[in-house]
């Protein structure tokens, strides 16, 4: 078993960690608002997997005060990588590992950049949680993580420390499934992220007044397209069938309210670029322009910017 | 001097109507919400032109009620249309010409299958001016025509039954301009009106700040582009200078809410469909997909359909 670096104890940060946690993985978890609820009452997690409650974890709300461990999970949102480099130094050494379980494209950059390409591997999870209270995750359906090798170089294969990391997270009662592909698996997620993330809030809608509005579902069609063709031009090819099953899916979940979309009205920044301006700039450089994209891309910098300062 | 029938009498027909009636034209003012108070206290203009009252125009509720006139001078919204059909039968003999002067592109197409192509005159509005009471209408600034003959062929020519109208406005004070292309006309109108209209209702804001956002200015500068695009492929070449002087005039004007973004936050429809949908066909038509305009035009008919039903 390793020893694991919560970075963020919300949602995703919280449900994760305390179920390695629960199964016995040494764990230690960066806390930031929720630090002094944490060490006092510890952590609660709601879940279909069963509810529990940490008493004692090990919880920092300074990154210099925690030990090394091997592999550091960022799981805070891509709009709080401010103090990442930071906050990755005091955790790692030289043979550490980061898994970024964050939204979007080529959002491993930062810790490559601090950690070496070589040490980074990504992740996209197919989750509902909420945290509800300082320290109390709901956990509300879904869960899955799949994750892959960052560096070009293990394209197409699985390294072993992968599977090693698949072995901690299942044990755990965590459905994770190694990748061949990560950039295969993130354009993938992006084919919905794109549409319903922007659209919920530039629309002011949740997924199903966009599909029944024929204009709105639509355009989240041509952005679903679009996207494609930003990954086929990056070297990613998604099959149509891909599109007709989130399209699909989509109609069939219950109406819900993307993250993004919970982010805005909260007033909170949203993840505008790891989203939206890495895969359409990545595309650009590819030599493909994502009109469509590139349009709902500039709608929500507007929208975040007056968001924020209002 | 010729009859008018002036079709909608809000913030553009009455002015217009208002200003020939003065000059001494036969004016016959079709009104509906407003027609009881008119009758009553007739069409007050507050003008830089000069204030004036007219106490008892010739006013109607009903169109069957209304005389044959040479001209009938569409003022109303192009989303009040569908009762166009009727009342030009009622107005309009064989002889009667048409002025549409609404917005948007196309939108002589409801008074050509009426009156016939070769009858119909269409003309931009360069007004700002406003309704704020029963038969009152505030004049703010500007108030140009640019009109010209809707049938092709009349292209690049002015006629002159244009002439006559357009020396009747002027001396009722109007600046009325014959124009030889009607197309170039609109298109350019559009060129303003599509990043404008389409974005200050998206995006809740001003012209202001739109102008002073980069990634907003941006966008409004690709959707003038792209409008520019349909147009040329339409067989309107517009100069990349035209997008130049609309930027530079608009980052001079005061703060200005649109109509189109007024009429959204007072739950009115919208002329999506004159503004956006019309062009947006029409370079299809010709083989050009105009992606920036088609993603506004789509999350418009999404915000007006919802905006309605609220």
């Amino acid at each position: 078993m390793k020893s694991y670096a919560i970075l963020g104890t919300g949602a995703l940060g919280g449900l994760y960690g305390g179920l390695l946690a629960k199964s016995g993985c040494e764990v230690h978890f960066l806390a930031r608002s929720d630090f002094q609820h944490i060490r006092r009452s510890g952590l609660r997690v709601d879940s279909p997997l069963g509810d529990f409650h940490l008493p004692h974890p090990s919880v920092f709300d300074d990154p210099q005060d925690m030990p090394k461990v091997d592999v550091a999970v960022v799981a805070w949102k891509a709009t709080c990588n401010d103090s990442l480099g930071e906050v990755l130094r005091a955790v790692c050494d030289q043979k550490s590992l980061v898994l970024v379980l964050q939204n979007g494209y080529d959002i491993e950059r930062d810790a490559a950049d601090v950690a070496g390409e070589n040490q980074v591997l990504g992740g996209c999870c197919f989750l509902c949680s909420n945290k509800i209270g300082p320290g109390h995750i709901k956990h509300l359906d879904y869960g899955r993580i799949a994750f892959g090798e960052y560096s070009p170089s293990w394209r197409g294969r699985i390294s072993p420390r992968m599977l090693e990391i698949a072995e901690d997270f299942q044990r755990a009662g965590i459905d994770m499934q190694p990748a061949e592909d990560l950039q295969s698996v993130r354009w993938r997620k992006l084919v919905w992220n794109v549409p319903f993330n922007g659209l919920s809030v530039v629309l002011r809608a949740n997924t199903q007044q966009i599909m029944s509005d024929p204009s709105a579902r639509m355009l989240a069609e041509s952005l679903m397209i679009d996207i494609c063709r930003a990954s086929k031009q990056c070297g990613t090819e998604i099959e149509r069938a891909h599109i007709d099953k989130m399209l699909i899916d989509t109609e069939k979940m219950v109406p819900y309210d993307s993250s993004m979309s919970l982010d805005y009205l909260a007033k909170r920044p949203m993840e505008v670029e790891a989203i939206f301006g890495n895969p359409w700039r990545a595309a650009l450089s590819a030599g493909y322009r994502a009109t469509y994209v590139e349009t709902l891309y500039r709608q929500l910098l507007f929208l975040d910017a007056h968001n924020q300062s209002n």
